[in-house]
């Protein structure tokens, strides 16, 4: 039986927790909140697990096998490192950190204390995003050498976080897993709220090698939830549409092609599609749930989870770096 | 009885002469093209329209009030300064020219000559934008301190084009019109084809006063066409989509508010719009039409048209700077 | 504190549960099934609910306020007169009954045992209706003379129900809610797949009062899934689409006139739309909290409920005679 | 060269004389219709065609090889038998008559004069509908045993004719084509605006061989333009969507299957799709251009075309029958 504490139980905590319930063979000790309010609401549901303010039940509780950490990003840091420093194995939420510093000291502090370290990198873990990694590893799109990816809706501002750190969290991670290529340069600009000092728009370009261009549009601001990637190859071009509810991605048999002839070139304008469209079935399940599987995972086998403490470090420095590039006009930063 | 003569029949030709001919009171006198294989159509639809291959046909004919040049960009300066010092009244096609420097001359060479240089910015004279225009003007939206424009589709690889003078154009003009400001500062990165050596993806920043941010994604390289602008304000957002049959215009009562209390946060998260949207009514009619009918009423009164040369040298500064921050890395450039 | 319990933990049985857990108050003494290994997820998740498969142990209970039947159609009558005899309050899942006669013999029971009888017509209780019943009483809409119905998508083909009891009884209690009438005349075509002897497609037209006509397009054979009621006014149109996450009612400020002017009738078919839409907010709730929210009350006040034994004896014989016109090739029934 | 007059330049009249225009080999003689104001638009187009308001002149001019009746439904039969009595080739619009006995009549004059008769079914020209045509007789759908079709929008209320010669008009002819059957029972239902006594919604219900049900819900009376054909087969299920403007036909690898298993019952329900959807690329065309081509052909060659004179009667049986079903309060009437 593993065992786990839950640190953390506001809007995102209850998922966390209703996931992991899911799983044969855990077991939920505790969950954690500051607000006592809101730990009411958990024996309601959970009447087994045991509720506290105080984290020292946590790290008093020598049969916990894992904590996962599930606040607000500014105490990610200061609880996670608490954790491992106590002998814990930590998942964290995303973003791991708000800082590369940070991020770095906790890699190290875990790779010291050879403890477990992971990063809640929801998408990788979902049914859509697994099947693009298959069909770019295929080759079926040839060389991917642009992405376009908007997720834009009317989000709540936060105080404590800028929309990069909420949204492009998920691009930066998703095109880790993907290529597996860090970006060589990064740049931004974007909106910033003045009576918060935070971003709620920011429109990130980021250049990797093999030609590859990326652009993320961002946004708490829009009426409209959008929530799509498209990536353009050499063969073929596909689209991932995570608002979709049955057919999330769509790969166009289109490339491009250079025309010289004016007749033929009208034709292309007019006809915009030369092949056909084909919708992949992809079966439906949660992301938190692959994720909470492979935490376990990896608390049974003592392995590395496929988004560690290195991933989680990779991702925030990109988005510290395109807050950088944002704040000081769009200026290019290499990494 | 108004005299035109129509330069240039490939792509967008034909339609021009559809919509000057709807217009009583004009008659069409040339149609122009290098290609005689393409003067051919001509007259199996408009049997009493002459073609030629030679322009030196239209400057002889002092029957002509005016020019419509409908050529490739390339040509554009050329063909537009010799019916200039010809003493011709001249519409160009969009863009105006390609150099700042070129349009610069063309509004000294119509001044000089007191001829009208009018240039075919094509949106203004869609009922779309003048609605969006008396929107703004109501103060219904408050102040629209973003914009995000997005126009993408598989479009035609130009040779002798990039991606920005030919879609980015649309962007610069309606802004122009809607709220008579020019940037403050231009940056744009993008994707280029080394084949070519054009740029086919192009993201654009621009900074106007009064706070507005405004950004562009234009591209060549889309499978999926979008052709959509939200103006986002302090009171309520706008969207407008072209490709919209019947509800092009929607507008959102919704504003962004700063809360702090955690329960109300959740719920802003969870249901995104809190007012009601109205889709106000739009009478369909081709923007190439109206945009028709103001050459020939500037041809009637010798007043300056809506779109006239300072306007297409105004967007054609922004085109050429915004190439030029994509060539330079993306560096910030001040107009 | 009221007290629950549960009869059937199937497909539907968890969401049951869950609504009524959320409802302060309440509590849940007892969920059964009669199949263990589904009751073994219940503890899980509620350890404090009893688990049984043997409905004598809720009749015995003497604390339970009332039971709440969820197994499939074919028990619901069997289960509900047991629990009705037994001096229980019930409230059953829809469709209330398979038959009109058994309907009839519940109400009967309830009323002579002055025993709570309701049905669980959930869309009665989501905001969408609720709204729509609102604006239809407002009179906005004009008199509404057609409305046509579109419930498909690719369901589970039923060996014990067919596509009429399963998707119309929406229809039917959705109607009955907003205009308080029952049809005058019902027929109804469709298709059945004879391996299973079930019909899988119906269309059923119903005429009402007040010159109402209305169409139901119920199928479980359909690729994509519909869920979409269109009001036809006098004065305006309503849409109500289920499918769309924020925008779920559209009113559409059109109306039908009769035109003689041919130049006129040429533009009313190229623009179909000549007033604005508006999309009201309408907020987020499901519908099944609500309808527990209105059984608690009904308990505790021991006042009738909004769907009561007789709203869902209304539907069933509508359910009965559309099944009765499509097995007799489509012949019109009188109610 | 193939000589033409067209009689008629209403709504659909210019679309006609567009098209046949742009076919190599053809010239427009005439163009004739009652309304001189409507004439004078004529000319200013095609300079060449000659106008007229008095059929004698078409009639009486020898050089003539075929006529169009584009004029309203109402005259399709005095115009078509006058002309074919005069020996004149004939195309006319859809619907051929207005009664099954004057299309039985016409059919019989062509014969006997030994010309061609031909109606202008468009849609089966359309790329849309020639793919559907191939990948039906490739046996990809399997048997098709269920079509359910959508033809709505705010339509223009026509005095002298209803929405079924109006809209089913398309169903029937495009079954006709694909399928080269007759409907055996056809019933209807509907409604009837009073104050011109024409039915302006229509539900109708058809039964052909091989166990395939057709439903068809045409309707002038809706705020949403809908043109969809569904075709559900036993193998896979096709969409086609005609106001799509790229992706008209979705093949759907998804058939039904009689599940027993309650877990995968469940799982049927979460995930309606199981295998992958394909969009095939098709050509952009105008049916009508397509139909035009067909008829020159058949001047041409002297050989029946695809939709002749009896495909015309056979669509205008379905129209009468399914109008007199919805007279008779929707009773079932054999073929």
């Amino acid at each position: 039986m593993i065992r786990l504490a839950i640190i953390g139980y506001g809007y995102w905590g209850p998922n966390v927790v209703r996931n992991f319930s899911r799983i044969s063979g855990v077991s939920i000790s505790w969950v954690v909140d500051i607000n006592p309010t809101t730990l009411v609401e958990v024996p309601k549901i959970y009447p087994t697990i045991q509720t506290t303010s105080d984290i020292q039940d946590v790290i008093h509780d020598k049969t916990i096998d894992g904590v996962v950490i599930v606040t607000p990003p500014r105490t990610h840091f200061t609880l996670a490192s608490t954790f491992l420093n106590a002998g814990f194995n930590v998942l964290v939420e995303k973003p791991m950190t708000q800082t590369t510093k940070e991020a770095r000291t906790l890699v190290a502090l875990a790779e010291a204390r050879k403890k477990i370290l992971m990063v809640d990198h929801t998408f990788i873990y979902t049914p859509a995003v697994t099947s693009i990694k298959q069909i770019l590893d295929s080759g079926e799109l040839g060389d991917v050498y642009y992405i376009d990816s908007v997720r834009t809706n009317l989000g709540l501002i936060q105080k404590d976080s800028n929309v990069i750190y909420d949204l492009a969290v998920h691009d930066f991670s998703i095109i880790d897993y993907l290529f597996g290529m860090i970006p060589k340069t990064i740049s931004a600009t974007g909106y910033t709220h003045k009576e918060i000092r935070q971003e709620t728009v920011a429109h990130i370009s980021a250049v990797y090698d093999n030609n590859l261009f990326v652009h993320c549009n961002i946004s708490w601001l829009s009426p409209i939830k959008i929530r799509r990637m498209m990536f353009i190859g050499t063969k073929k071009m596909l689209v991932y549409d995570d608002i979709e509810q049955s057919e999330k991605i769509k790969i166009y048999d289109k490339g491009v092609s250079f025309i010289k002839d004016p007749k033929q070139a009208l034709q292309m304008r007019i006809g915009y599609r030369s092949g056909n469209m084909i919708a992949p079935n992809i079966p439906i399940e949660e992301g938190l749930f692959g994720m909470a599987e492979e935490y376990v995972r990896a608390l049974e086998t003592k392995k590395k989870p496929l988004t560690d403490g290195n991933a989680g470090l990779r991702v925030v420095r990109c988005l510290e770096l395109s807050t950088k590039s944002l704040r000081t006009g769009g200026k290019s930063v290499r990494i």
